[in-house]
C-alpha cells in the first residue's frame, strides 16, 4: 500500500480537543476524526488496527466454544421494563440513548444486551442438554455519556465485544467464567498489552462477582489498589483494606460534654481548634436518593472522621436498603440548603450534624420520605465514644455513644474508600499500592438476575423448570486500541505492538528524486508484500525529515530507510520500539523482517514498551 | 462443529409474521428471530452467511483500491441541515430515526453517510494529487420504515456496505463508477446470485445517474421492465417506453362541444357511456405537495386517459419545478374533499375536472399556495384535440385544445409509468417484458451535490479551488443474504450457494444408537475439518427423518449420510441443490468434496439453482 493512496493527513500540533497522549496521537497520526462530542470517524489506519484486535478476540472466543452472533442495536423499551432497567438507563443519570419511532413506540440504543439475549434464550433454550452455551458479538454500542472525553476512552459510540453464557447451575457458570478469564488474559497479551485483573464493582449490570482487566497507564481513569505481591488487586470503587485503628477518646465518665465550636464546620477545623484526632470523630453526610418508583429518600451517612466516602459502595448500600420496590436508583447527591427550603422544611444545622439527627426534621416535607435512611461505615459504628455535631449551631458533643443516639443504631455497611498505604485485608504485613489503569475488559457472574426477570427457564435433568444461570463478558475493542497507544508511545509518536499495528513495515524512500532509491524502495515494497508482510511504501514527494517524522508518529513497528546506501545495495533497518538502527544489505531485508515479525504477529510475544 | 452445540431450534410450521418464502425459511431454519418490528437478532448460522458475504464484498472493494473505514451511526443534525436533507429525512415520510441527546442536541441514526463522508473529505482532501480516492464501510444502518416487512428485505436495522469516491473531474468519476459496476457484478456472481443491472431513480440520494442491481425473484418488491435482448432494463419507477399512438379525435370544427355526463366520473365510465377511446381523453389529477420550507402546493396533473401516473417521476418533476427554495418534498398525496373544505374553499367538481381549472378556485385558501403547479405528461400535451372534464358537475368537453386552456400551457414532463408490452424506446421492434427483482445494490454518480453544499473543495492542477466530484455505491448485505434464499430454495428448504453457505457439508449420523455409525460420523467430521472444509456433524439423538428434514431446511450444500452402509464403509453423498444421491466409499468422501467445493467456495462458479 502506498502512503500517497492512503488519504493520510497528519497534524504537526496537538489538537485542542485532546488531553491525554493517546488521544492526541490518534488525531495527529490521522487515525480518526471527531464528528460530534464523543463520536468519531475511524479512518483506514485505525480500521486496520480494529480489524486485527477483532480477529484476535474472535479466535480466542471461538476457542472457548462461544458462537458469534449479532443482536440489534435498537431495543424495545418493553424488554427493559421487564428487567426493571428502563428507568435507570433512560432517566436521571441513565446513559441509554432513546427515541420514539414512527409508531410512537419507545426504543433504546443498546449500551449492553442482557435483555435481548435473555429474551432469545427464553425462546431458544429449553433443556439442560443444550447447556452450556455462549454467544458473542462484536458490535457498535451507544452510551449518552455525561462527560464524553479522552477520545475512544469514553466515547458515545464505540465498538464492544460482548458475550453471554447460559448454564444449568452455578458451578458450571463458574467454570465458563474461569475459561473466559483465561481467554481474556490471552487476548490482551496477544495484543501486546500489559494488563492487571482486578476485583470490580458490578454496577448497573449486577450479579454476584465481577472482575475488570486494566491496561496499566498513567492516564488511566481508574485507580487500582494492589498488594506488592500481586495477590490482591481491586478497583478503588470496590477495594477493601484494614483501616488504621482509631485513637481512643478518653472521656471523664459515660456522660457527654457540649463544646462551643463556632466556625468549626469541618473535621479539619474542629480537630485543629480542639486538639482531637480525626479518628475520634464521626462525620455526618446528608444525601438525597432519587429512585424511579419511590419518593426521594434522605440518606444520613456516618463515617469515621479520618475516612473518605466511597460513592460506589454507598450507592450499592442505598440500593440494597431501599429494595426492589423503590425501582432503579437514578441519582444520589448531597442535599443542598435550598433543597431543604423548597421542601418547606426549617433550616438544618448543616455544619454541626450528629448521627442522632431526628426524623422530626423531615415532618411536613413536600415530596421526600419523612424518615432518614441511616447508614454507618463499620469504622464509625465500632467507636465506643466519639466526637460529633450536636445538631445545634456551633455546638459539638464529646463522648457521644451509639447507645444514646435517637433514631436507633444505623445499618452498618462498608462505605469507606480504601486508600494507598493502608494495610491489606488478606495480609496485614503488606500495604496497598496505587496505580492507574484503563478498563478494557469486564467479566460478570450474573447469576439469575435477568433469567428470573425475563422468565428464561430450562428443564433440568429432573424434569423441573428453573431459571438459567448466566454470565456476561465484555471487551472494549475501540477503547483497547487507544489504551494500546497510551501504553505504547514516546515523545515522537505511537509504538504499536506488532500484532495490532496497522502495517508491520514502512519503506521510506529518502529522496523521491533519486531514481535508484525509488527503484529499490519499490522493489523492497513488492518483495515484502509478496512475502506476506503488511507493508507501506512512503512514495510521497515530501522531504525525508517529514517522512521520518510521520513514520515515527503513526508508529509502524519496522522502518526500512532507502537512502544514499541504495547505490551500494544497502538500507537502514529501524525498530520503532527500541529505536535500534542498523545497516543491512537490501537482499537480507525480507528474511530479517520475516524472522522478527513472524512470532510477534501471532501475538506470541507481548510486544515491547 | 456439532449441531448439538449450535443452539439450533428449527420450526415445523410457517411463522405467522412471515409472508414470503425466504422470510419463512430463515425463521424456520433458526437463522434469525424478530426482536421488534423490522428488527432481528442474527443467530450464529446467519452470522456465518453474513461473514462470508462481507468477505467477498471486502475482497472486491479492496481490489478496486477502496479503503475500509468506519463512520459513526450517530450523526449531528447540523451536518444534515447543511446538505438540506434534515427535514426531508426526519419530517413527514422521512425515514431517519432521530433523537435528542443529554445536551439537547438533535442527532440522526445514519441511514446513509453522504454528509459525514463529505465533511471528512472537506477536512482531509486538499489537492488533486490525493485523488481519486474511495472509502467504504460495512455497517449497521437504520431506517424507520413506514411499513417494515419481509424480514431482512425491508427492515429497520440492517447491514450495508456503502462506498464513496472522490474525483477531480466528472470523467474520472465515470471511470470509478464503471469499475464499481464491474466489482458489483463480480460480487453478486461470486455469491451465487443471478442479478440484472437496471436503470434506476436516484431518489433522496440524488445525483445525475444511478443503476440498481436486482436479484431476480418472484417475490421481489420491484418491477423490472426489460427488452428481450437484455440491452435495456429499468426499474419501473424510472423506465421509459414508446406509448401507443392516440386514436385521433374527429371533431366537426375547431369548436368545443359540451356533453352531459351524469355519473361518468372515471375515464372508464365516460368512454363506456360515450364511445370514446381512453387515448382520446385527458384525465386530471389533483395532489398536494408538502415541502419543508414552503406553503402546501396544489398540483394539477394532466395525463392521457389511457396512461398511468408514475409517482416517482411525478415527485421528481414537482421537486424540480418548486426548486430548492421550497425545501425538501415531504409528501405528495391526492387532495381529499375534506381538505378543500378545511381550507375554506368552495367544493370543486372533482369527477369532471379539466386542465383549465382556474387558480381562482384557490383564492382565499387558508394555508395553501393560491395558484396550481400545472404539469402534463407528454402524451397528453401532444394531443391536438381531446375530451376532458368541463369543470362543472356532470359535464365534459369534446374537442378541447391546449391553446384555448386557461392557466396557460402546462409544464411538460415524463410522468407516465411504462408498462409491460409497450415498445422499447431504443428499439421499437422489441416490447418491454416484466420481471420482479430484489434490489441488492445501487450505484450513483452524485456529481457535486454534496461537495457544494458542504464546501468540500480541492485545489486542481491549475491551483484553483473547486468542489469535489463524488460517487456512492451501496450493497444491502443482510438483504442480499435473504435474497439468496428467495432465489435458491425449494419446498423442503434453503439451497445455499456454496460460497455463502453457513457450512459446506453436514454429516448426518442416521442412528445415534449405532456405535459403528457414530464412530464413522465422528471420523468423517474430523477428517473433513482437517481438510479445511466447513463441516457440521448432526450428533443429536433425534430420529433420522428429523435430522434429514433439518438438513434440507437449513440448506447445507452437501450432505454425507452415515447409515447402515457404515458397517461396510459406505456412506451416501447428497447434493442439496440438485438432490442427486450416490453411494460412495467413506475413504473417498474427503477427496470428492474437496473437488466439488473448492472452486465453488471461491465463488468462481455461480451456484446452481
Amino acid at each position: 500500500m502506498r502512503v500517497s493512496r492512503l488519504m493520510l493527513v497528519t497534524l504537526r500540533d496537538d489538537p485542542a480537543e485532546a488531553e491525554i497522549p493517546s488521544h492526541k496521537l490518534l488525531l495527529r497520526g490521522g487515525y480518526m476524526r471527531r464528528v460530534a462530542s464523543g463520536v468519531y470517524a475511524y479512518l483506514p489506519l485505525l480500521w486496520r488496527v480494529l480489524t486485527k484486535i477483532s480477529a484476535i478476540v474472535r479466535q480466542e472466543m471461538d476457542a472457548t466454544g462461544a458462537l458469534e452472533t449479532l443482536l440489534p442495536a435498537l431495543q424495545p423499551a418493553s424488554l427493559w421494563e421487564r428487567s426493571g432497567r428502563w428507568q435507570g438507563y433512560t432517566a436521571g443519570e441513565g446513559i441509554m440513548f432513546h427515541l420514539v419511532d414512527r409508531q410512537e413506540r419507545s426504543m433504546g440504543l443498546g449500551p449492553t444486551h442482557e435483555e435481548v439475549i435473555t429474551a432469545l434464550a427464553a425462546d431458544l433454550l429449553r433443556s439442560y442438554r443444550q447447556l452450556p452455551v455462549s454467544l458473542y458479538q462484536i458490535q457498535t454500542k451507544f452510551r449518552d455519556e455525561i462527560r464524553p472525553r479522552f477520545g475512544l476512552m469514553r466515547g458515545r459510540e464505540f465498538i464492544m465485544k460482548d458475550a453471554y453464557s447460559f448454564h444449568a447451575d452455578e458451578a458450571d457458570l463458574r467454570l465458563t467464567y474461569q475459561r473466559m478469564d483465561e481467554a481474556y488474559r490471552r487476548i490482551f497479551s496477544r495484543c501486546g498489552l500489559r494488563t492487571v485483573a482486578v476485583e470490580a464493582d458490578s454496577g448497573a449490570i449486577g450479579g454476584s462477582a465481577s472482575q475488570e482487566f486494566m491496561v496499566t497507564a498513567d492516564a488511566g481513569e481508574d485507580l487500582i489498589l494492589s498488594s506488592a505481591d500481586g495477590r490482591y488487586a481491586a478497583n478503588q470503587e470496590r477495594a477493601c483494606s484494614l483501616p488504621e485503628p482509631a485513637v481512643p477518646l478518653v472521656t471523664p465518665g459515660s456522660g457527654t460534654v457540649e463544646l462551643h465550636t463556632p466556625g468549626q464546620h469541618s473535621i479539619e477545623a474542629l480537630c485543629a481548634a480542639q486538639g482531637f484526632e480525626p479518628s475520634q470523630t464521626v462525620k455526618v453526610l446528608l444525601l438525597l436518593a432519587r429512585c424511579a418508583e419511590a419518593k426521594p429518600q434522605p440518606v444520613l451517612v456516618s463515617l469515621r472522621g479520618d475516612q473518605q466516602l466511597n460513592p460506589t459502595k454507598l450507592a450499592n448500600a442505598v440500593g440494597a436498603s431501599l429494595g426492589e420496590g423503590a425501582g432503579a436508583l437514578l441519582d444520589l447527591e448531597p442535599i443542598m440548603p435550598e433543597q431543604i427550603r423548597s421542601e418547606g422544611l426549617p433550616d438544618w444545622p448543616l455544619g454541626c450534624l450528629g448521627p442522632h439527627l431526628g426524623d422530626e426534621l423531615l415532618a411536613g416535607a413536600r415530596s421526600w420520605q419523612t424518615s432518614f435512611l441511616r447508614l454507618a461505615d463499620a469504622t464509625a459504628a465500632e467507636l465506643e465514644a466519639f466526637v460529633c455535631g450536636a445538631n445545634r449551631p456551633d455546638t459539638h458533643l464529646v463522648g457521644a455513644r451509639w447507645s444514646a443516639m435517637v433514631g436507633g443504631r444505623p445499618r452498618v455497611a462498608d462505605l469507606r474508600s480504601a486508600q494507598p498505604g493502608e494495610r491489606c485485608l488478606q495480609d496485614p504485613s503488606q500495604r496497598l499500592e496505587a496505580s492507574r489503569g484503563i478498563e478494557v475488559g469486564h467479566i460478570f457472574q450474573l447469576g439469575r438476575k435477568y433469567s428470573q426477570a425475563l422468565e428464561a427457564t430450562f428443564t433440568n435433568e429432573q424434569g423441573l423448570d428453573e431459571p438459567l444461570w448466566m454470565g456476561c463478558y465484555g471487551i472494549g475493542v475501540s477503547r483497547l486500541a487507544q489504551a494500546a497507544v497510551e501504553q505504547h508511545h514516546d515523545h515522537l509518536g505511537i509504538r504499536w505492538p506488532v500484532a495490532i499495528a496497522p502495517f508491520e513495515v514502512i519503506v521510506v524512500v529518502a529522496s523521491a528524486q533519486d531514481p535508484v532509491q525509488v527503484a529499490l524502495g519499490e522493489r523492497l515494497h513488492d518483495e515484502l508484500e509478496r512475502a506476506g508482510l503488511e507493508v507501506l511504501l512512503d512514495d510521497r514527494g515530501e522531504r525525508a525529515g517529514v517522512k521520518f517524522k510521520d513514520a515515527d508518529l503513526i508508529g509502524i513497528p519496522w522502518r526500512v530507510v532507502v537512502g544514499r546506501g541504495a547505490a551500494s545495495g544497502h538500507v537502514e533497518l529501524v525498530e520503532r520500539a527500541g529505536g535500534a538502527k542498523r545497516d543491512v544489505a537490501a537482499q537480507q531485508v525480507v528474511t530479517l523482517l520475516q524472522e522478527h515479525i513472524g512470532a510477534a504477529r501471532l501475538g506470541l510475544a507481548t510486544g515491547s514498551s
